[in-house]
């Protein structure tokens, strides 16, 4: 059983003026299920977007980086399950294309403001032509209010929809932000086989907003890990509309700060469910690594623990076994490690002290604390100020069960 | 079940003149078993050792660090089972020199002249009283030809035990080479939780020895992985008994190459063993790497492949998914990598080419090999001449089983 989201009542779930879903079957690999999403701009629309660092970058990636280099007036996102279009060549590259062609064509926009997405089985043809005949049904289908429909739609192993809304009051206006994401397996910082979508009804210029996509991206998807794998196609859009009327054309406009915040939260809160539905899962971990010498050297040590199978199966089972957290910690990479300064905690626990175990810890707080569906291990370095959390799951027999049967 | 072994027939395990082995079970962890193994070297023995890169380092392996680098004349080494003395501070210190003590009082030797190890559970205090008890039972019960009880009285959560022997010919002289190796899961480069002692009848001034122990390390113990998890207490000794009357003083005595290469085969058998019986392992997986611009990129990608929980899984099912294997290979780490020029056989069938799948590829030809128990993964990666060979296993439902029930 999944570790249980927070979603949104559909009451709570916030239209973004400017900013239109349409969804549709196309039968990519399955028939029956919705497996395209159209998402349509209005004019004057801002978008940033930012890429998975994987060196195989899917043909969509490609295309997508492409059309935002080529022009700031992205008018539709084009969202396909079932199929990456990944490692697939010139082929998959005409594919991605193809797509941009077909919905520039309904829609009177020209081919490069249309950013296509794929995400499911890789290294196989995209069947352009069926998303290419359910095109137009998608697009006919388009409204305000499909924000949840699509939470369900971009969904490929994911066991839950992933969704955030709010509304926030900045410099007398009403501002909407709302998001949606995929993504539960093959998890890891830079965004693997992620997809995320936020709009906000705020103004912003592009170079403002890839800031903000990417500080946001840097504090939330690029912190969670479930399995250490990172995909050829993750991809995270941040759209900002302008119709609420306020513009925020730079970082020192009194309302940024709080766009801002609203932005990190919501950003944070999908990629934490993103964790939460992580392939298996059946713990959610926080890794929180204080008084690093620097943020290099805190992140290793963070996702040495988090990556560690002896680490992850040991939350699965648990079994507060402190020495395999330890030894993670000891392995992470840092070559002038003092470990007689490491402190480490298990949910404020205080379970080892000057590198071995705290004189006080009882097994049967440790025990205790690891029952919880929530854990946060929280190490302190004794090196320095700085301060990193990473997200991530335990490894239990349903993430070698989904794994193992993913293609069957 | 896990994946068969070559042992050898007892016939075949030749004991190492100047080497004598006594075994005793000293309860550290559980009552009636063998946990407690001595190995008591004859005068005029040269020994090298080699430890875990890991910052916690368990007490043992400091004690064996200190007392290499005082003398040249090591005369016993003490290992004990069940308990790691790792994270143990200076009570876990002041027990391996307790240890080492009460060895050097029945050996007629000095403490330092004694290496301790340990392995097991971590973070809990050695019973050293027990092994002090036990101990002399174990020298009692010395004799040379202990060598296969000694393989079996070193193994934790091993299934079957790892040994090696073979009789040379070198320069006239019969030379006998005898090796024993513990480590089954938490294995990674670097040695991580592997025990394992190799003794030759030749004799080598203890430079020379260390650079043997070191190269045999870095092409067999230091290339497997199971679970990418490095211990606290890994350690190999080499030792040179120098009893066949064959002193091979310099690397251009016409007997080095012999010896070397017969060292090379035994390492990796054992290590290659280790690696068979990881926890839960179904698959013996070779991934090659060739064509790389140097080693520490090669290692990259290997490692990358061998280390991802998806490559890992989809071999438990036998699931020809290349998709994960080039993905691995894109988040490796090789910012220029050109992915049009990847190249990946698995068992000899070309599977993508330039990048993408092989246009002659069939699905039943990747599935007929992935069914087999051992798979080469041979990727090019079309920038150089450098090849490095690492070796992992599968990730299972019973890596999870085992891993999750360790300590109950």
């Amino acid at each position: 059983m999944p570790l249980p989201l927070l979603i949104p009542s559909a009451n709570d779930i916030h239209p973004v003026a400017g900013v239109e879903i349409g969804i549709a079957q196309a039968g990519v690999r399955k028939a029956g299920r919705d497996d395209l999403t159209v998402f349509r701009l209005a004019p004057g629309c801002t978008v940033a977007g930012i890429f998975t660092t994987n060196r195989f970058r899917a043909a969509p990636v490609q295309v997508c980086e492409a059309h935002l280099a080529a022009r700031t007036d992205i008018r539709a996102l084009v969202v396909n399950t079932g199929n990456a279009n990944a490692g697939t060549g010139e082929p998959g590259l005409q594919a991605s294309q193809t797509t941009c062609i077909e919905t520039a064509k309904l829609l009177g926009l020209e081919a490069d403001q249309v950013l296509p997405f794929s995400t499911g089985v890789i290294l196989e043809p995209l069947p352009v032509d069926r998303i290419v005949a359910a095109l137009p049904r998608a697009i006919e289908n388009c409204q305000a209010n499909n924000w949840l429909a699509a939470s369900y739609s971009i969904m490929t192993t994911d066991t839950q929809p992933k969704i955030s809304s709010r509304k926030i009051t900045l410099e007398g206006h009403s501002i909407t932000i709302t998001g949606i994401t995929k993504g539960a397996g093959m998890i890891r910082p830079n965004m693997a086989t992620m997809l995320s979508y936020l709009a906000t009804d705020a103004g912003l210029p592009t170079a403002l907003l890839r800031k903000l996509a990417l500080e946001s991206a840097n504090q939330s998807f690029n912190r969670i890990t479930v399995d250490g794998d990172m995909s050829t196609n993750d991809s995270y859009v941040l759209i900002a509309t302008g119709q609420s009327g306020l513009i925020i054309d730079t970082e020192t406009h009194p309302a940024y700060a709080g766009l801002r915040q609203a932005i990190f939260e919501i950003s944070l809160e999908l990629a934490q469910n993103m964790v939460r539905d992580g392939e298996g899962a059946t713990k959610f971990i926080t890794v929180k690594v204080e008084q690093a010498g620097n943020r290099e050297e805190a992140l290793k040590v963070a996702y040495a623990v988090a990556h560690s199978p002896l680490v992850k199966t040991a939350f699965f089972a648990s079994d507060p076994n402190l020495g395999r957290i330890l030894a993670a910690i000891g392995y992470a990479g840092i070559a002038d490690l003092d470990v007689g300064r490491v402190e480490l905690w298990l949910s404020g626990v205080h379970v080892a002290s000057q590198g071995q175990l705290h004189p006080e810890y009882q097994e049967a707080d440790g025990q205790r604390v690891m029952k919880a569906s929530d854990i946060e291990v929280r190490i302190a370095l004794g090196r320095g100020d700085v301060t990193e959390i990473v997200y991530t799951t335990d490894f239990s027999h349903d993430y070698v069960t989904i794994n193992a049967d993913y293609r069957s």
